[in-house]
């Protein structure tokens, strides 16, 4: 066992760099090491840099302009500002009404309860069985005081895609903001802010072998937002603090790739997410999946074990060479059961019997079919001691 | 001109990432690729890296336990969380009362700003001509709801080190907190959070051969901050998002050398400092130094030339191959004269001449004679084009 391959599924939770984004960022780690807010030659090259990586990504998601793409640390930054900027915009907290639903990533859930606390108001609309958010029910929820709108593109636990195109519509129709955490999508599935009528999304360079540390904020033209990070005048004096040129380079360029291979990754991962759910279930009884049949992420795999224990199964894998997740990496340690699978209707039992295997663009049949294969005696032992 | 050789004077901005630093990270780029809150075994060599990246900051500034060492995506973060995080822990802003001083960053002075917009009550202390503030002032400015003291360790324009030890006596006598943005600071002057009396303490890895996206807040054990960013648990739920696991590994790195090089370079420094100051005033006249005369960063050169336009002066010293600055280069490009400067008492014509040169550890008593032979005839043509 001990020269066993290894194989790498947890691809929701953070993916490998690109070869390319890596050789890309290399120069601004040595040689082209200027701040890119100097005025000098060191300085104005940084900035070409930076500025040509805001063009890729503003050509991947379908902005319109450069301006409408602000850089940040990462997704979590991204949805934070993208919510407070928001409410600080608009005025005091206490004035201002937020909807957003159960099963958002914790960076969304956690800033609207402390924008509660602060004396906002927020809805947390509630989902159906595969994790959908019903469009009628955001348009119910909007009163005058509504200043945004926060559904997730797609779910990070259970992969399940939302019609935000048809909530984008709606919003607009009422006037209402609204900003989507695309973080899981992009490079996933096709992202384009117009056709999906959207005034704010959030992205993650990590999540499309792009580098950890850099994310972007997609503001459409004309929609204010008051600062997250106050300080120097980067980013038009949005955004304050350094730039992060490597990061941001090796952004540029995993986008650029991301959203070109996109139809073909989506494909193949489809295929083999397909070839994953049968394997396990030819080999494992009283298996659930969680999340949308086909209106999901084309790499994610989120299932129940009737009788196991979440955490057991993980370290059982990890032992026995595969890496996986229970919930998210961001609350992986909690022993709470996942908030996602419980607003899908799981009971507690089902949520904390839960595993998300994640596909990347390097996997291939032989990976899936050896994960199903190793997976499978351990469900067993697991429920054979439990029992 | 053209072969002629590049001389980089603005380490203040940013200073070039050691090779020993990038060759820690590397690994962490392309097979350690993991997710640091991840369970698997991927997840853990993340984690164990970082953590001994935790260990590496939490001896360098002389703090107790790991768990005073909180990551940050570089020093605005570190200021913004320090300060926001204090006052929303107290209660609300309108209840509380900061002290800072009129020369800080903009990272801490914009923050405050807002911070004002909310209701907050906030003290900006004045500074001698050497751009120095008076503890006793502080003392006087402390009322009952005063909840934090913010004051920089060292001036990033005009390097000035302030008394923080004998400000922190004072703050501890009177139970408030302080807060030292120490960006400018660490590796440059022994910076021990202990000797200082200091609660919090900001760094940012690329000011000290670290890289660019990561920094640090030091959290003294006890001390109760909000979060700034909300979401998963990392950091013991104190600051979401993925972690930046190469760039934090970089950053410990460099601040292990960093620590173990200071007196060295400081040394150096001090002499190749005083050298170009000396140089440059035997070759221009009415030129006057800028901050204390002995109190600064060992690196810090800050100038002001009677009847000479900064920014013109920058431009042609860049065509000249030396790369200088005017105040910060968070404000480059920013018409207004330097907060700092105007705050030392110069006139607004005099903070409008005004260059910054920072030596780095690579600089060379040759370096700083080519630069200052470059300097004079540009100084010397521009103020002939002004009479």
């Amino acid at each position: 066992m001990s020269a066993q391959r290894r194989i790498y599924l947890d691809n929701a939770a953070t993916t490998p760099l690109a070869p390319q984004a890596l050789e890309a960022m290399l120069p601004f780690f040595t040689q082209e090491f200027g701040n890119a807010s100097a005025v000098h030659t060191w300085g104005r090259e940084a900035k070409r840099a930076i500025e040509a990586a805001r063009r890729q990504v503003m050509r991947a998601i379908g902005a319109q302009q450069p301006q409408e793409i602000l850089f940040t640390s990462g997704g979590t930054e991204s949805d934070n500002w993208a919510i407070t900027g928001t409410v600080f915009a608009k005025g005091k907290p206490e004035e201002c009404h937020i909807i957003t639903s159960a099963i958002e990533h914790h960076a969304v859930l956690h800033t609207c309860r402390w924008l509660e606390k602060l004396g906002c108001r927020v809805t947390y609309l509630p989902v159906d069985g595969y994790g959908r958010v019903n469009p009628a029910d955001v348009e119910k929820a909007i009163c005058p005081e509504t200043v945004l709108v926060s559904v997730m593109m797609a779910n990070n636990e259970v992969g399940t895609v939302q019609p935000i195109a048809e909530i984008g519509e709606i919003c607009r129709a009422r006037k209402v903001l609204l900003h989507t955490d695309a973080v899981q999508a992009v490079g996933a599935i096709p992202v384009d802010v117009n056709a999906l009528q959207v005034d704010l999304l959030s992205l993650s360079a990590h999540k499309f072998h792009g580098p950890k540390g850099a994310g972007a904020l997609y503001v459409r033209r004309g929609v204010k937002l008051a600062n997250l990070l106050n300080g120097g005048a980067q980013e038009r004096g949005l955004r304050a603090g350094t730039e992060n040129v490597p990061a941001l380079v090796g952004m540029g360029k995993a986008i650029e790739m991301a959203a070109e291979d996109q139809a073909d990754n989506a494909a193949r991962m489809t295929a083999l997410r397909q070839r994953l759910i049968a394997a396990v279930t030819a080999r494992v009884e009283n298996v659930r999946l969680n999340g949308h049949p086909t209106e999901r992420l084309p790499g994610n795999v989120n299932l129940s074990f009737d009788g196991v224990e979440g955490e057991a199964l993980l370290l059982r894998l990890d032992l026995a060479g595969v890496a996986g997740s229970s919930g998210s990496a961001c609350t992986s340690g909690a022993l709470d059961p996942s908030h996602v699978l419980m607003a899908l209707g799981l009971t507690e039992a089902q949520a904390q019997g839960s595993l998300r295997l994640t596909l990347g663009t390097d996997t291939t049949e032989a990976d899936v079919d050896e994960a199903a294969d190793r997976l499978a005696p351990i469900v067993a032992d697991l429920r054979k001691r439990r029992y």
